[in-house]
C-alpha cells in the first residue's frame, strides 16, 4: 500500500449515451462530410460569411495544399488561414481513431500527411496562401497573415495524430514547422521581434513541448507571450516596410490593436478585449506556459482574464463576444442577446482555457465553466444531424429581425451547411471527438472528477474508475473505483455551483457529509474497491443576471442541471416576448424520447398577452388599453438543440414578474 | 356679408415665448455660426460622420462655390452634396428676414446669390463637386451624384428668398436650374430617362411651380415621380456605361435599390423602405404633385406611405429610421431604442410631408404628427444654445455603450459642433425659422388651426386671428377672431389625439359641445368678432406601444400635452434601467424656470433596485438573490432638451409594472 505521487491517466472510454451519440455522429457524418467539403465534393450552400470576406463558393482547402505540392495547378482560394480547416479535421480524426478505429480513415489521414509533407518547404514553412500567392511576403504581414496560427493548428493536429497512431512523419512535419518558427522569431539579431496577429502558436508549441520535452519549443511559446504588445507599432511598421497595397483580409486594417491583444504587453492588460477567439486561444497559451514554466506573472494574467470573462462578460450559456464588429468583447456587463456574436470557436476555446486552468489548480469554477461550454455554448454550434453549423450563437433570435434589421443580419436562425470562414465546424468536431480528455484532471496523488460524463477510466497502478450516470438528464452519479493495489489517493468530485445548496453523497452506500473545498469534495481512497454515489440537485432553477446587465433585467433563464433552456416559437405561440413567467411559477420536467433525438423538456407556468392587432394604434395610453393577460404555459427545450426544426423565434431569457 | 370661397393666409407673426426663443436663437446664434462654419472660420470640432464618409475637417462649402466661380483655386472638398449646406442656410436666412429684418444679413445673402450666379453654368447647371472634379460625369452617376437633390435645395432657397426679398436674381438662377434639368431629363429622345438617387427635386419643382405657375416645372416633377423605379437597372447601367472606378460616396454601391426607393415604381411600393430621409422627401414631393395635379394614384401612394410610417414604423417621439445601416427603415414594429437612427433630417422631412397632407385634406392625424415632430423629434436635433446638433436621435442612450459597443457607436450622447455630412443643422434651422408656415392651413372657406403656437395671423378680407397660449406647458388656448367684413367661414381647430377624451371648448365664453370630425372641431364664423377658448387635457399620460413592438413591452413613455419626456442620469441615480414605475403611479408636473431655459418637469412615483455589486455573481438563482426594491421617484425632462448638460444615460421608455 503506497501513496501515489504522480498518478497518470491512461485512457478514458466514454459510455455516456448523450455524448456517444455525438461522437458516433462525428465518425459517421461529420468527418466524412467535412472531408468532402474540403475536397470540394459536397453539394452544399456556403453561407455568407459572418465576416463577409468569403471569396469562394468552394472550400478549396485540400486543393491549396495540392497546388503547393505541385499535384495540380491553380491559385489559392479562401482565407489565408484556409489550411487550418484541414488541420482541425485531422486533429478530430486522430481523436476519433482512439474510440472508433477505422483503417480507411487512417489511410486517408496518412495520405493527407504525405500531402502536407510535400507541401511543406525545406525550412519547415507551410502556409499555402503565401506559398502560392505571395512567397516574398512570408512572415512580413503578421498582423493579418495567420501564418503561425495556421502552423499552430497543424502542430496541434500532429501531436494528437502521433499520440494515437505513432505516425512519426506527422510529428516531424510539426517539429520542422516549430524549428522554422524558432529560426525566424525572437529578439536575437536577424530574427523577427514579433508574433502572430492571431494567438494559437503559443498553445500549440506548449503541446509539442509536452510531447517532445524539447525545451526550445516552450521557450519559444514563452517568448511569444512576453513579446506580445511590447511594441504596439510592430504590426504596422511591418506592413509599412513591406509596402501596403491591400488587406489580406478586407477591413482588418481598421481594427484597433486591442482586437489582436497587441496594444500593450499582456501582463498589463486588465480586461479581455478584442476578438473573443483570439483572447481565449491566447489565454489557453498563457495558462499552458504558466503551468509549464511556473511563471507567476503569466499565472496572474490568465486568472485576471478568466475572472473578467467569466464574471463580467459571459452569457449564461457560456457564449462570449458581445458584438459582431470584430467578433469581439465589448465592456463589462454589456450582454445584449439579439445583436451579440457568441462564436462557436470562442466557446470551444473557453473549454481549452478551462481545461488548462484545472491543470493549474483544483478550482471548481473551471469545471463549472467547462461543463457550461460542453453542454451549451459549444454544443449549440453543431446540428443534431452533424451537418449544419452555427458560427454565431445568439441568445435571442427572430428570423424576421435577421432578415429585416441589418444590425442582426449576422444572426442565422438555421445552421448553415458550411461557411466561407469555416473555423467553427472543425473546432466543435475536434472538441466532441476529444471529450474523453475533459473529464478528469490529475494533480499528483489527487484525481479530480470534474465532468459528469459516463466513462470507464484507467489510471496507472491499475486504478480504474467506472462513472455511470444518465447525465445531463439525471443527477445520480455513481463511481465504482477499483484500486487492487490499495494505493492511497484522493478522489475529488466537483459539486457544480448549480447544486452546491443541495446534493447528497454516499460512500459505500453510507451518507457522508464532507466540506466543499473550492468546489470539490475530496474522498480519501485506500481500499481496493469503493462505491461513491452522488445525487445532484436537478431542480429547475430560475436564473437571473446581475442587474448591471441591462438586457436581462426582469428576465430569467431556466436551467436544470447544466442545461440552459430556451423557448422556441414552434413550441409556443409567437411572439415569445408576450409571455411572462409568473412570480411563483411552477415548472415541470419531462424527458421526451421522441423529440430532437431525446431531450429533457420543461413546461413553466406563464401568462401571455393577446397580441395587439395591426389595426390598433401604434401608441396609446395604458388606461385606454390595459394589459390583457391570460393563463398559459411556456414550453422549453435545451439551448443546444434549438434551430433543428423549422425556422422561428428563440429566446433564452424570458420575461418574469419581478 | 359674403361666404369666402378662397381664403388666403397673408402672414403670421409668432408670439409664442417657446418658439420665439428658438427663432431668436436662429437669428443671433445659428445663422452666424453656420455661416462661419461654411466659410471655415469657426473653431470647431467636426464629429466623425455618422456615415463615416467625412473627408474634410472643414466645411469648405463656400470655398467650393468660390472655386467654381474662379474666385480662388483649389479642389472640391466635402460630399458631392456639400452645396446644400449653403442653400439650406440661405433658405433659413430668407425665413428669418421675415420676422427679423437684418440688412447686414440680407447683404451677405445677396452677395452669396451673386456668387452662386457666378458659379452657375450657362446652361443652368450647378453642382460644385462635378464642376470642379468631374465635369465629364455630369448627370452620369445619378445613383450617388445628388445633383438634382443639390439643385432642388437651391430652388427651395430661391423660392423662399424671392418671396421674402423679391430678389429676382435668386429666382432666375432657380429657373435656369430647373430649365437645365428639364432640358436634360425625360423620356424624349436624347434625354436621360432617369432621376436622382436622392429625392428632393420633386418637391422643389412643385414649390417653383406654385410660385411661377410655370406648368413645365410641375410636369417635370410629375415625370420624376412616375419614372422612379420603372427601370430598376437604370442606375447601374448608367455607372457601367460611364465606367466604374470608385464610389462617389464610399460604400454606397452596396446599398440595395430600395435604399433609393428605386427598386420598383413608387405606385407599387407597399411600405416605406430604405433611407428614411429619402422616403420623406419623396413623400413630400408625391403629396405636392398629387395635390397640384389631382393625380389619384399619387394620392393613394402618399397615404399608403403615411400610414405605414406613422402606424408601424415611427418612434413615440416622431423619430424614424430604425437602423444606422443606410440610415433606414427596417420592418413593421421594429423599433429598437438603443441602436436606432432617428435622423433629425428625417423628422424635419416628416413635417414637410405632414404639412402637404394637411393641404390635401383636413385630417387631424397630420396635425398630430406635425406637432409631435415640432416639439420632439425635430427639436431634439438642436441644442439649447443653438450651436450643437444631433444627427442621430436615440430614445435610449448610454455614453458607456456608445463608447464600448460598436453597434451603438453612431449614437452620440452630446450634440456635436458640426458634422462631416452636415445636412441636419441647417435643416432644423430652416424649419424653426419657418414655423409660422406650419400653424394654419386654409381649405377654401375653411381655416384650420392645427398647431398651438401663439401668433397673430392675417388673412385676406381683413380677417385676423390672435392665438394666445403658453403652450406646450399650458393647455389653455384662446383665439380672438376679428372679421370686420363679417365674412362667413369655418374655423377648424385640431383636437389633438392626446386630448380627445377630455377637452373643453367655449365660444364667446359659452361652453359648446361640437363633434370632432377627423380630429377637428369646426366653428362657423360670421360675426365681426369671436372669442374661442379651448382647454386641452394636460394630464400626464403613460403611453404604451402596440405590443408587437418587442422593445417597448413592459415599458411606458411619459407624455404631457405634445411633449414626450425622458429620464436623464443626472436627475436620477444611474442606471436608469433599475427603475420601475409603479402600477398606480402618481406623477406631478412642475414648471421650472431655472432649468434648461425653462421647462416643464415631471416626477413619477417609482421604485428602484439596489445596484448589484461587481462582486456579486454574474448569474445566480432568483431565490438566492431576490429583487430588492425600494421607494423612489423618477425625474423627467422633455425629450427635446436632453443632452444639454453633462454626459449621461437617457431613456424615453421606462420600465413599468405591467
Amino acid at each position: 500500500m503506497q501513496t501515489c505521487t504522480n498518478l497518470e491517466l491512461n485512457n478514458v472510454k466514454i459510455t455516456s449515451e448523450f455524448w456517444n451519440r455525438y461522437r458516433e455522429l462525428i465518425v459517421k457524418e461529420v468527418l466524412p462530410y467535412q472531408w468532402s467539403v474540403m475536397n470540394d465534393e459536397a453539394n452544399i450552400h456556403i453561407a455568407d460569411d459572418p465576416q463577409k470576406n468569403g471569396t469562394t463558393k468552394n472550400s478549396h482547402a485540400i486543393a491549396n495544399l495540392k497546388i503547393v505540392a505541385s499535384k495540380i495547378k491553380g491559385h489559392h482560394s479562401g482565407f489565408p488561414f484556409q489550411d487550418t480547416d484541414v488541420y482541425k479535421w485531422l486533429e478530430a480524426v486522430a481523436y476519433s481513431l482512439r474510440y472508433h478505429p477505422n483503417d480507411d480513415l487512417k489511410q486517408i489521414a496518412d495520405k493527407l500527411i504525405d500531402l502536407i509533407a510535400e507541401a511543406q518547404e525545406y525550412d519547415g514553412y507551410l502556409s499555402t496562401y503565401f506559398q502560392i500567392e505571395a512567397p516574398e511576403r512570408k512572415f512580413k504581414r503578421l498582423k493579418q497573415s495567420h501564418e503561425l496560427y495556421t502552423m499552430g493548428h497543424y502542430i496541434e493536429a500532429a501531436v494528437a495524430y502521433y499520440q494515437v497512431t505513432g505516425n512519426e512523419k506527422a510529428l516531424n512535419i510539426a517539429r520542422k514547422m516549430a524549428d522554422c518558427i524558432d529560426n525566424n522569431f525572437g529578439l536575437e539579431k536577424g530574427k523577427i521581434p514579433g508574433y502572430d496577429g492571431h494567438p494559437e502558436i503559443e498553445l500549440a508549441l506548449s503541446r509539442l513541448y509536452e510531447l517532445t520535452h524539447e525545451k526550445k519549443y516552450l521557450n519559444l511559446a514563452y517568448y511569444f507571450l512576453k513579446q506580445r504588445g511590447q511594441d504596439p507599432k510592430f504590426f504596422d511598421h511591418q506592413i509599412e516596410q513591406d509596402g501596403f497595397d491591400h488587406d489580406l483580409i478586407e477591413g482588418m486594417r481598421n481594427f484597433p490593436l486591442s482586437y489582436y491583444q497587441a496594444a500593450e504587453p499582456i501582463v498589463d492588460q486588465e480586461t479581455a478585449e478584442g476578438h473573443a477567439v483570439r483572447v481565449v486561444y491566447l489565454c489557453t497559451g498563457i495558462a499552458y506556459v504558466a503551468r509549464l514554466t511556473g511563471d507567476q506573472d503569466l499565472l496572474t494574467v490568465c486568472k485576471r482574464f478568466w475572472n473578467n470573462i467569466v464574471k463580467k462578460r459571459m452569457y449564461v450559456t457560456g457564449n462570449i463576444g458581445s458584438t459582431t464588429t470584430g467578433e469581439s468583447f465589448t465592456y463589462d456587463y454589456d450582454l445584449p442577446n439579439d445583436t451579440m456574436y457568441g462564436e462557436t470557436c470562442a466557446s470551444v476555446g473557453m473549454t481549452f482555457f478551462a481545461k488548462q486552468m484545472l491543470q493549474i489548480e483544483p478550482e471548481g469554477e473551471y469545471g463549472d465553466i467547462l461543463e457550461k461550454e460542453l453542454f451549451n455554448g459549444s454544443l449549440s454550434g453543431i446540428s443534431l444531424d452533424g451537418k449544419h453549423f452555427f458560427y454565431v450563437n445568439p441568445l435571442e433570435a427572430d428570423p424576421t429581425a435577421s432578415k429585416g434589421n441589418p444590425g442582426k443580419s449576422h444572426i442565422l436562425t438555421r445552421r448553415a451547411d458550411w461557411f466561407g470562414c469555416a473555423c467553427c465546424p472543425s473546432n466543435v468536431a475536434r472538441l466532441i471527438a476529444s471529450v474523453d480528455q475533459y473529464i478528469y484532471t490529475v494533480h499528483g496523488s489527487t484525481i479530480l472528477s470534474h465532468q459528469f460524463i459516463s466513462n470507464e477510466a484507467n489510471f496507472d497502478n491499475n486504478i480504474s474508475i467506472i462513472q455511470s450516470n444518465n447525465f445531463p438528464w439525471d443527477g445520480n452519479i455513481s463511481y465504482k473505483i477499483k484500486n487492487p493495489g490499495e494505493n492511497k489517493f484522493k478522489f475529488g468530485i466537483r459539486i457544480p455551483s448549480w447544486s452546491q445548496c443541495n446534493y447528497k453523497l454516499q460512500v459505500n452506500k453510507k451518507d457522508v457529509n464532507l466540506p466543499v473545498k473550492s468546489g470539490f469534495v475530496y474522498i480519501f481512497v485506500e481500499s481496493s474497491q469503493m462505491q461513491i454515489d452522488l445525487s445532484l440537485d436537478m431542480c429547475i432553477q430560475f436564473i437571473r443576471a446581475n442587474n448591471r446587465v441591462k438586457n436581462d433585467l426582469g428576465k430569467v433563464a431556466v436551467q436544470r442541471g447544466p442545461i440552459v433552456y430556451c423557448a422556441e416559437e414552434m413550441d409556443n405561440s409567437a411572439p415569445l416576448w408576450l409571455y411572462r413567467i409568473k412570480e411563483q411559477a411552477q415548472a415541470r420536467y419531462h424527458y421526451n424520447d421522441h423529440l430532437l433525438n431525446g431531450i429533457g423538456t420543461i413546461k413553466v407556468d406563464a401568462e401571455v398577452l393577446n397580441e395587439d392587432s395591426k389595426d390598433d394604434l401604434l401608441y396609446t395610453t395604458v388606461s385606454n388599453k390595459p394589459y390583457d393577460w391570460h393563463e398559459s404555459k411556456l414550453s422549453l427545450i435545451p439551448y443546444y438543440a434549438w434551430g433543428n426544426r423549422d425556422d422561428g423565434q428563440m429566446s433564452v431569457w424570458l420575461n418574469k414578474e419581478y
